[in-house]
C-alpha cells in the first residue's frame, strides 16, 4: 500500500513531493515497524503510541507524535477503518470463479466475476452479482439472488426466495429464511402455521456467524441498509430492523417486532413480538424488553426501564436485606414509643393506640 | 386450490351447487384480491377485512362481513393453519428423487419416493422414510433413522444413531446428536466423559435453524411427539421434553431436566440440570429456573417466581429508591420523636430512649 | 474390554490370577447386566446399585456392594469418566482415510492416519495431523492447521488461518475464524473495521455444537489448553480464556476480555468487553457481568454480584412488595404519633413538628 492510497483514502491531501511511501501493514502500537501505520484513539495509550517503531499514526486534528508521520483527522477511529480496509485481503478464499465441485443450477446465473466456492449448492433461478464472493458448502436455494460485491462465507445456508442486496457479508454458518415459529393450538396440541414471505436483506447489511432469520409471512422480514448483526441472533418472522442499526451477539427479536433505524443494541437482548422499538433508542446488555420503546429513548434491565431509572435501582437493590432489617428495627422503636406513649399518658392520646390496634 | 378443498379442511359443508370456485392464495386483508382467503380473529382488524378485496374470509361461528363468503368455524385462527396447510408448496427445494451429487453409503436405505438434495451426505445403515425431503449439504451419520414424511432442510447436520419419527421438521443449521457437556475434574484440569446414548425425536415435532441437541448417556435425550422448539435453542444430554411442549427462541435447558407436556417456554430461559417441569405450566421469557416446576404453575424471573407474585416484585422495583429515601426521613423522625420524648418527659420513659441505645 | 484394563486406567492393581474377565460395557444400575460395569457416586443411588445386576463397580476407597467386584478409588466420578473413554467407540464416523469425495487442496498436508469425511473441503497450506478424525461436509479454509489426535464433527466450519493443538474436539455447527464485530461510527452509519488476526486454540480444548469463535484483530483470539466449551456459546474476537477454564451453554463473552484460567461459567451467561475475569472465579448462571472479577470470586445475578450478596438480596426481593405497604403503615403510625405530640404536648415540642413540615 502507498501512502498516497491511505491519505486519499482520509480525506487527506498527498504526501509532499518524495514523501510517499510504501506502508506494510496497520498494526497496533506494540508490534509496528517503521514501515507500519497505527492509530491513536485514546489519551491512555499514548505512551504506546509514542514508544512504537511504526512510523506513521492516524490522530486527532491537531495532536502529534514526535518523530512519525501524524495524518491529521476529524475521527482517528473512523480514520482507522477507512485504513483498514485498504489492506484488507478480499481475494476469495477458494480462488476466483467457481469452483468445478460447486454444484449449479443450470438455470442460475452467475456474474462472471463471481467466485463460487468448492461443494456450494446453488439452486434453480438463483442469481449471484459481479464479484461476489461466495465460500465453501454454501447453499443458496432456488430463486434467491444475491447483489454485486457480497461475502457468502463457508457454511452459510440461504433458503428459497431470500433477497440479499450489495455489498452484503453473511458469515458461516448463518442461516437466512429458516421458517417461522408460528402455531395455532387444537386440543392442546400444536397446528402448524406455513409461513407465506420471504428474507430480505439490503445493502450493505452484514450478518454474523450461526445468526438465524426466519422468512416473513405475508410481508418479508427486512434487515435494513447497513444493518450490522452480530453472531447467534435470532430475527424471527415479520420482524423488520431499519436502516444502520447494530445488534450484539445472542440477542433475540420476537415476530413482527419492528426495530428502527440507527438503533444500538447490546447482547443478549430479548424482544417480545409485535413492538416498535423506536429510531436511535440504545437497548442495554441482557434487557428483557415487553413494551414499545420510545424514539431515543435509553434503556436496559430486565424487565427493561430507562436507563438511569434502573442505575438508581440497582444501587438501590444492594440496600435491599439492610432496609428489611432496617424496617423491623424502625417497627420496634414505633412499637416501643407507643407503648411509651400510653403508659405515659394520661389523657389517653388515640391516635398511636388506635393505629396499633389496626 | 378449491374452496371445497377448503371447506373439506375446515370440517364444512361442501359449497352450494355451482358455489365452488378456485382459490389463488391465504394472504393478508391488504393484499387479497378477490380470488384469495384471509382470516379475521381480532376485532382490532376489522376494518381491514371489511375493506380488503378478498373473496372469502374464515371467522368466527355467528360472524359476518357483507359481500364475503364467510367460512364460519369455532377458532377461525386454527382454521387459517389448516387452510394456510393446504397453499404450502411441499415441493422439494431440489426436485424429487435422489440428487446425483447426493454421497449414499451403500448400506443406506431410501424410500423410491424420498427426495435427497444436492451434496447432502448419508452414512451407513441410515434409512430414509418414505416421502421424505432432505436438502441440500446434509450430513445424517450412521446408524440413524429418518421416519416417513419428513422434511430435513439444507445444512442439517445429525450425528450418529439418531432416531426421528414421522411428520418431523428439522430446520437449516439445527445439530442433532452432538455430545453432551459432562467433565470430571482432576487437579484443576477436566476429564472428558463420553456419552453412550442417542437423540430420539418423536413424530410432528419440529426443530428450529441453528438448535442444538445432545445425545444422552445411558438413556437417550427425548424430544417427545409434537414438540415445538423455536431456533437456537439448547437441550442438554439426556433432557426429556414432553408431548406438545412448545419453546421459544434461544432457551436452554440444563443436563437431564425433565420437561412435561404442553409446557409454553417463551423465549431466552434457561433451566439448571435435574430439575422437573411440570405439565401444562408456562415459563415467562428469560426466565432463570432453578427449581422443579408445579403442574400448571406460571412463573417468570430471575430467579424465577409464581408470575403474579413477579409482577408484584418488579412494580415494587421501581418504588425502591424512593423506598429508601422514605425510610430515611422515617428514620429522622423517629429520631426526633424519641428526642423531643426524652427532653420533655420527665419520667423519663424507658421505650424509646432504651431503643435507641440498642 | 478386559477388567485389567480398566484396573491399568484406575491405576488399581490388576485382577487376581484367574480373576481377569471380559466386561461389555460402562452403563446404568438399571440396565447394566452381569458383565457390565457401573460406579456410585451418590449415597441416594445405593439401594439402585445394590440392586443392579451390574458385576463391577467402581466405588470409593471403603465402601463396598455385596456380590459385586469393588474398584475402591479416591474419585469414582473420576473414575467413571477414565473407565468411559475405554469404551467408548473412536473410529471415525465415515471410516478411515480420505473419502473419496472429499475435496483437498493440493497443496494440503494430510497425515496418512488421519481420516477425512465425504464431502469435506480442505483449502490450501491446511495441515491435518496424525490420527485426526474429520467429519464429513466440514470446511477447514487455507492456512489452517490441526494438530493429532483431534476430532472435528460433521459441519464444522474452520476459517482460514486458524491454528489448533492436539486432542482438540470441535462440535458439528461450530464456526472458528469468523470475524469480530467492529465497526466505527460515521454519520449514524457504521464503517466496518476488518480484523487481522486468527484463532489459536491449544491442546485438549473442546469446543460445542454452533459455537462460534470470531477471529482476533492485531493479536489472536485464545482458546487455551483444556478449556471446554458447550453448546452456542459466543466468543468475541481479542478475548482470551485461560486454561482449563469451563462454559456452559449460551454464554456470550465481549471482545477483548480476559478470562482467567479454572474459571467456572455456568450458562447464558453474559460479559462485556475489556474486562478481566480472575482465575478460579465461579460465575452463576445468567449472570451479566459488567466488571472485572477478583480470582477466586463467586459472583451471580444481573447485575452480577457477590453470590451470597446475590442470594441476600434475592430473598430480599421477594418481601419487597410487603415492604412497601409495611412503610406506608409506618408513616402513618408516625404521623398519629406526631399528631398525638403536637396536640398533647402543652409545651411544643419542637422535633416531630418540625419534622412533619420539612
Amino acid at each position: 500500500m502507498r501512502l498516497s492510497q491511505i491519505t486519499a483514502a482520509l480525506g487527506l491531501p498527498p504526501p509532499a513531493d518524495g514523501g510517499d511511501r510504501e506502508v506494510h501493514a496497520i498494526t497496533s502500537p506494540a508490534q509496528a515497524t517503521g514501515n507500519d501505520i497505527i492509530f491513536s484513539v485514546d489519551a491512555r495509550f499514548d505512551d504506546a503510541v509514542s514508544a512504537s517503531d511504526a512510523g506513521i499514526v492516524i490522530v486527532k486534528k491537531g495532536r502529534g507524535f514526535p518523530g512519525k508521520i501524524c495524518l491529521e483527522v476529524d475521527d482517528p477511529y473512523l480514520g482507522y477503518a477507512r485504513v483498514a480496509q485498504l489492506f484488507e485481503d478480499c481475494t476469495p478464499p477458494f480462488g476466483s470463479g467457481i469452483s468445478p465441485t460447486a454444484i449449479i443450477d443450470s438455470s442460475a446465473t452467475i456474474a462472471p466475476t463471481a467466485a463460487i466456492g468448492p461443494g456450494t449448492v446453488i439452486g434453480a433461478g438463483v442469481s449471484i452479482g459481479a464479484a461476489s464472493r461466495i465460500g465453501a458448502r454454501c447453499v443458496i436455494e432456488k430463486n434467491s439472488s444475491v447483489g454485486a460485491d457480497c461475502r457468502i462465507d463457508s457454511g452459510v445456508t440461504i433458503r428459497y426466495g431470500t433477497t440479499i442486496g450489495a455489498r452484503v457479508i453473511i458469515q458461516s454458518g448463518a442461516v437466512i429464511g429458516s421458517d417461522g415459529f408460528g402455531n395455532a393450538r387444537h386440543n392442546g396440541a400444536w397446528v402448524r402455521i406455513p409461513p407465506f414471505g420471504n428474507v430480505k436483506i439490503e445493502d450493505d447489511a452484514e450478518i454474523g456467524a450461526n445468526t438465524t432469520i426466519d422468512r416473513g409471512n405475508f410481508e418479508d422480514t427486512i434487515i435494513g441498509r447497513g444493518v450490522k448483526l452480530d453472531n447467534l441472533i435470532h430475527i424471527a418472522h415479520n420482524v423488520t430492523v431499519g436502516e444502520d442499526t447494530v445488534m450484539a451477539a445472542q440477542t433475540g427479536i420476537s415476530g413482527s417486532t419492528r426495530v428502527g433505524k440507527r438503533v444500538i443494541i447490546a447482547g443478549q437482548v430479548g424482544f417480545v413480538g409485535h413492538i416498535d422499538i423506536g429510531d436511535d433508542s440504545f437497548i442495554g446488555a441482557k434487557a428483557g424488553v415487553s413494551k414499545a420503546v420510545e424514539p431515543g429513548a435509553k434503556i436496559t434491565g430486565y424487565p427493561a426501564r430507562d436507563l438511569m431509572t434502573m442505575r438508581r435501582i440497582e444501587a438501590a437493590q444492594a440496600q435491599l436485606p439492610t432496609l428489611i432489617k432496617e424496617m423491623k428495627s424502625l417497627k420496634m422503636r414505633i412499637d416501643s414509643i407507643d407503648a411509651a406513649a400510653y403508659s405515659n399518658n394520661t389523657t389517653g392520646g388515640k391516635g398511636p393506640t388506635t393505629e396499633k390496634q389496626s
